[in-house]
């Protein structure tokens, strides 16, 4: 059995516990020889093969949210309390409480935010910097973009979270999660909930 | 005598308490007849008049920033004490302590960033919400952006600026002007910052 979680940009596979990611033209090219349970919030792509099954409906979530994207269901279903942020292209931030979901929202990835910049002005183009120090205010264009990246995103999630447990994933899980002590970096948090769904209807 | 402030979209000038923008193409058609003193952001476009006065060099300004922009220069000209945000398509947020500046960062502005999730997918593309409720959590697509907008903006300024005094400027100014106490709006702030060095010269 495999899990795939296809995301915007392309698909996340999880195999026994081993991931890797694949673009959409090669996962349409590959011949499967065994089921492939699968999420999808890219409304341009489809899998072509018939050994996949879209286990969207699988999932029993409590939520109020109209049009909770599925990955971030996933990512929230096997957490019971705490704030849930999956840091990719954009990055959504989510919170439970006694196994329901409060609400959520989402802001722009590093990567795209970075992109912004350079759209704004060529003099506003920089690269990523992991190691900014946020105790000090900038002195320089690169400092002040990163700064201005990374800080509000910081700080809005500290706002949310206050005591509460933290579960980070994605591409920049690990880079936010060492910003707070009460924090745990899984990257496998979304294939977890996909998983648990699945035990659910019983079909593991 | 007007004045002049090239940004990396438009030209805006003042004319004796009026403000109003030019597209460059129509600036460098125009015949002017008076002196026009001028900053310039926008390292594509100059203007072709002769009389264009560039004031970069007329500020004096304290700071250990590299690089800083003359209109950020402009717009904390006339400021002793307190953080000068100027919200237009980067929002610019500043700090000056006894007229000496201390540092800023730089984020996207709110347009920039509404495009964005439309380019990470298509169903996060949605309209600004001025009337966000931030104190909730939220419920659907549209309004989990528009928080994800202007929240992590707020709680940033907030955080920089504890019990100091606001100056907002620039197009999106008024619109965050109004989630502090200790705010003031002024449209024109960078004109005067423009003024003030112009009468440090004795040009008035």
């Amino acid at each position: 059995m495999l899990l795939c979680d296809i995301g915007n940009f392309s698909a996340k596979f999880y195999d026994n516990g081993k991931a890797y990611s694949m673009d959409f033209e090669k996962l349409n090219n590959l011949a499967f020889d065994k089921k492939v349970y699968f999420i999808n919030v890219n409304k341009n792509f489809y899998p072509n093969s018939r050994k996949f099954i879209n286990i969207e409906s699988y999932f029993n979530f409590d939520t109020n949210y109209i049009g909770l994207g599925v990955d971030r269901i996933a990512g929230c279903y096997t957490i019971k309390d705490g704030v849930v942020v999956d840091a990719g292209s954009a990055i959504t931030i989510d919170i439970m409480k006694d196994g329901m979901h409060l609400g959520g929202y989402i802001v722009p990835g590093i990567s795209k935010l970075l992109k912004n910049y350079e759209d704004i002005s060529p003099i506003l183009k920089t690269y990523f910097n992991s190691q900014i120090n946020l105790d000090k205010m900038p002195q320089k264009t690169s400092d002040a973009i990163n700064y201005g990246i990374i800080s509000p995103i910081i700080l809005s999630i500290q706002n949310i979270s206050k005591d509460k447990n933290l579960y980070f994933t994605g591409g920049d899980g690990s880079f936010f999660a060492k910003f707070f002590t009460n924090s745990i970096y899984d990257k496998n948090l979304i294939f977890r909930g996909m998983l648990k769904a699945i035990k659910e209807k019983e079909l593991l």
